[in-house]
């Protein structure tokens, strides 16, 4: 039966309702019927082909939860019925040094969702099950999708870079990410200060678990807290006044970007030599990293704070994220 | 008695002789009897004034050896006679969590040996004992001096981000800090590849240790080089196509810079975050970490190459290290 879906024809076009025939269910496939599905900023870059590497029809969309309808023959760790939620990738190779390693998120040849295949904002889609996680019972669907891309992505670094309990933190961005951020860090024993330029999120941010709130238009705000932080994730897409947070790091501090900002200025040697620092980039997460992560998020509560819109509705869900006003993340009920 | 030295008396001036009174001699001071200071590239950019922290006249030398002719009441460690080694740090707080936990370099009170102070192009020093590392015996003095600041800087980010044997290492920059980190990385048991633009010292780098020479003016070459090192180190300060050294490691790869770069350009966002990549800077090293180096080397047989001249002809050298033709490091003959 062919797939209902919704699909941008063009670069930057508006989307559409779209059917494709769904390719055989693999050996290690397993089919999901889509009940909820995140919309990240990457879907909209990818809609816009700010990436180059969109082809159209393109139908956006892997911050996916469903119910699993048909499992392929080699499936053994998921049965029809479970609740599973899907990522920003769904294969990679399984064989190179870091597949090996359980880190597939940095394999050279691992696929992404909704790239060079059709996405989650659908009626279903089928998937290697390998890429198929779980989701802890107490996680209600709309509000865990989010995290399937945005959450561990948020997660992830501040695992590998070794955030525990005691450390001061700082999150750029209070928004679909940051607000994961701050919940993650806070539910890890940090003291976390929020870097926005939207002061009117601060009581929310707080909320959220932040212990102090920067207006980052505030130059001389940021700089009082120079030599302050262990630990700085930039969740944004836009250029920073990035030597201005390599110095409110303490030394030996580490500054991470996720958002996907095309240039980064202002950053000199000295920056880094002096006190040691590091600027470190970091891509969603490992199979397992994205297990523990649900596991975390159900144990403290961590919740995406989401706007709800039914499927139909793409286009306006769509328009609140460009226009920046999805608080704080715009999830797609698909059923 | 007043100290014989050679001091600049402004930027970018000519080193004349100079004398000064030294400072009484503290409980925790040494006075060492300098025979040799190697000549850094720091020294030239402080006579410069590059950095806006010279004072003039202004003595430069923080690659000292020498031996101990007088020690402070409470110095125990260190006796008349002995041979000793004064980097680029002669002082720290002692009581911040940087000192606390044996990493001095970061400390942000740290005192540079010759900066605001007089120091090692001349005939003697009075610095703190706590700073005054012993010079294991098979190691010769003249190319001892070069690895107190030169080799401590290279050393130290390769114990700190765990480089060990079996990694391919990249190594920017075949001079001064260059030959010494392809010798260490070398003995480390890494498969090391030497990025200069002077193809002349090819065998030389191979001699050091290099496996492989690479052309840095060469951008074809190095292209295809990439997701090949688990580290880089550029030991240059001079800006480079930073994108095409962070595509060149693997992924979770680091590019360290140990070089005064003024603005580090063509970093994106997505060139860290692809492959989960690290652009992190260093620092010399901590007071523990300059011992196990000298031992290290000691051990390894790790040897400066040097060219030696009498202090009195210290601009001719000076001359030579400003016209890149230090054949690797200068040091000064001072007795």
């Amino acid at each position: 039966m062919p797939v209902k879906c919704y699909a941008a024809f063009k670069a930057k076009g508006q989307l559409k309702e779209f059917f494709y025939e769904p390719k055989a269910l693999g050996p290690w496939d397993v089919e999901i019927k889509i009940t909820h599905c995140g919309i990240c900023h990457s879907d909209i870059h990818l809609i816009d082909n700010d990436w180059q590497i969109s082809d159209y029809p393109f139908v956006p969309g892997h911050e996916i939860v469903g119910t699993v309808i048909a499992v392929g023959s080699k499936v053994k760790n998921l049965k029809k019925g479970r609740r599973v939620g899907v990522g920003w990738q769904t294969a990679s190779c399984m064989k190179c040094e870091w597949c090996l390693q359980g880190e597939e998120n940095v394999c050279h040849h691992y696929q992404p969702t909704c790239v060079g295949k059709y996405g989650g904002f659908a009626e279903s889609i089928r998937v290697d099950s390998r890429f198929a996680f779980l989701i802890p019972p107490s996680l209600q669907s709309e509000s865990a999708a989010p995290l399937l891309c945005g959450g561990v992505t948020v997660f992830a670094p501040m695992r590998r870079h070794g955030v525990v309990s005691g450390m001061k933190m700082g999150v750029i961005g209070v928004g679909g990410l940051g607000h994961l951020a701050i919940q993650f860090a806070r539910a890890m024993g940090c003291e976390v200060t929020a870097f926005s330029s939207t002061p009117a999120k601060t009581k929310e941010a707080k909320a959220f678990g932040a212990r102090h709130f920067i207006d980052s238009r505030d130059a001389r705000r940021i700089q009082r807290f120079e030599r302050t932080f262990d630990f700085v994730l930039s969740t944004v897409n836009v250029n920073l006044d990035w030597s201005a947070y390599l110095k409110v790091l303490k030394p030996n501090g580490k500054l991470c970007v996720v958002g996907a900002v095309p240039k980064l200025t202002g950053i000199t040697a000295d920056a880094l030599i002096s006190g040691q620092k590091s600027l470190v980039g970091s891509a969603v997460g490992s199979r397992c990293v994205i297990q523990e992560m649900l596991e975390f998020a159900a144990t403290h509560k961590i919740k995406s704070k989401i706007e709800a819109l039914p499927l139909s509705q793409v286009n306006t869900a769509i328009k609140k994220v460009r226009a920046n006003k999805a608080r704080y993340r715009m999830v797609l009920c698909c059923a």
